[in-house]
């Protein structure tokens, strides 16, 4: 394997490119690329040549750089959760039939709530959530639900660990934490009013696997209102049959 | 860079090692992806083990190796479909809601078509297309609205090369596809019933962008009755939309 003085391996240095991608950015210059990823211009500008040869990423009309469309072919053909995102589709789009506004279905990564998939409206409520976006566990509706779930290790660590806030609302006190994480795995579902946007809530439930274990949440995004609570019923519902489609 | 005694570089093997992986072959064995990429044992699985590493690939608690989260991630958030998805997700949620069976977005990439979401009933008619999943062009209804909009060389070239066929439906006569683009750039629609599978019908219609250039198309697969015409004009209406949130 080629290495640079700095040991890194070409791979190391062509997931730094592509990862420099975002919803936001998904286009930069190659000179904005080694600013980003700290690579020398011409390393970046022969990763990218050799990075778009193989169609990993693609130049704009305009000399921009993006992620190629064989890349995201190869990675959403055998997507690692393409099972459970088929399995919640159909469910989904129900659950954004009847609530409106968006409906979620997210995984745990580490101490990260990263989101799969997303069905929103035209003019729904503020959501800072995107598809393949993450949030940190102890913030949102379905992060709760997966950190209720999670390793105790996990949960005694996120205790520990300083919270970030977005809003007077979001838990940052480590007490108020492990209450809810209790009151959250009692009850079945969280829902948070205001703790990543003032306007909104978050209402989320787990799905469980053949073995009980929680495998991902399904949640909605609904403006702050009493009636908010009334999603708490569709989402079990929905939960329930996801959980059935995924073990079938 | 790297190069073995093929010339070929990492990033090159790196990209067929992903490339084997498919929908119904997302797990392989080490030795089962040495056989479909033709590296050596030894090369393979020094680079799947780079590559999990990078969290390209992930490994099984059998040992199966799979595309990893971080690949998924990487290319989907900012992915190259990404504003068409989200500009034609509220529309094809409508479609099915009202059709059933399956909706589709699709976009051409050389001489085939890519499909690049579907939103599919349980128990709906049989369907081959899959996201991330490729049709040649003459072959479904979604490729023959492309390949109607496309270069002209693609459409001469189309039609001198041997076009397989799906079922006895399915257009092999070069005169009988040169006549069906006509009549689908006349229509402005494509309708094959039994074309792909003899049970279904596909229906499509062309996407455009604010210069009138067709980028994409949607469709819909039903069982074949008198009763799929009825979806050409919810198809046109449903493009017309999708259009509009393109270019706002």
């Amino acid at each position: 394997m080629a290495r640079g003085s700095s040991g890194e391996s070409v791979l190391d240095r062509a997931v730094r490119i592509l990862a420099a991608f975002t919803a936001d950015e998904p286009a930069l210059t190659v000179t904005q690329l080694s600013t980003r990823t700290g690579l020398h211009l011409a390393t970046t500008s022969r990763l990218v040549r050799q990075l778009t040869d193989l169609g990993l990423l693609a130049r704009d009309a305009d000399g921009g750089v993006r992620i190629g469309m064989r890349m995201w072919e190869l990675s959403a053909r055998a997507a690692p959760t393409r099972g459970l995102r088929e399995a919640a589709l159909p469910f989904l789009e129900d659950l954004h039939a009847v609530v409106g506004h968006h409906a979620q279905l997210a995984i745990r990564e580490g101490a990260e709530v990263l989101f799969v998939e997303r069905l929103s409206s035209p003019g729904a409520v503020i959501n800072y959530s995107q598809v393949a976006g993450r949030l940190p566990l102890h913030a949102s509706s379905s992060g709760l639900v997966l950190l209720a779930a999670a390793p105790a290790e996990l949960q005694e660590e996120m205790i520990a660990r300083p919270l970030v806030a977005f809003t007077p609302e979001t838990i940052t006190d480590p007490r108020r934490l492990r209450a809810v994480l209790a009151e959250v795995r009692r009850q079945g579902y969280a829902l948070n009013a205001g703790h990543i946007h003032p306007d909104a809530t978050g209402v989320a439930v787990p799905i469980r696997d053949a073995k009980g274990h929680v495998v991902a949440a399904v949640s909605v995004i609904v403006p702050n209102r009493p009636e908010a609570r009334a999603t708490i019923g569709m989402l079990q519902a929905a939960a329930r049959g996801i959980s059935r489609s995924l073990i079938e």
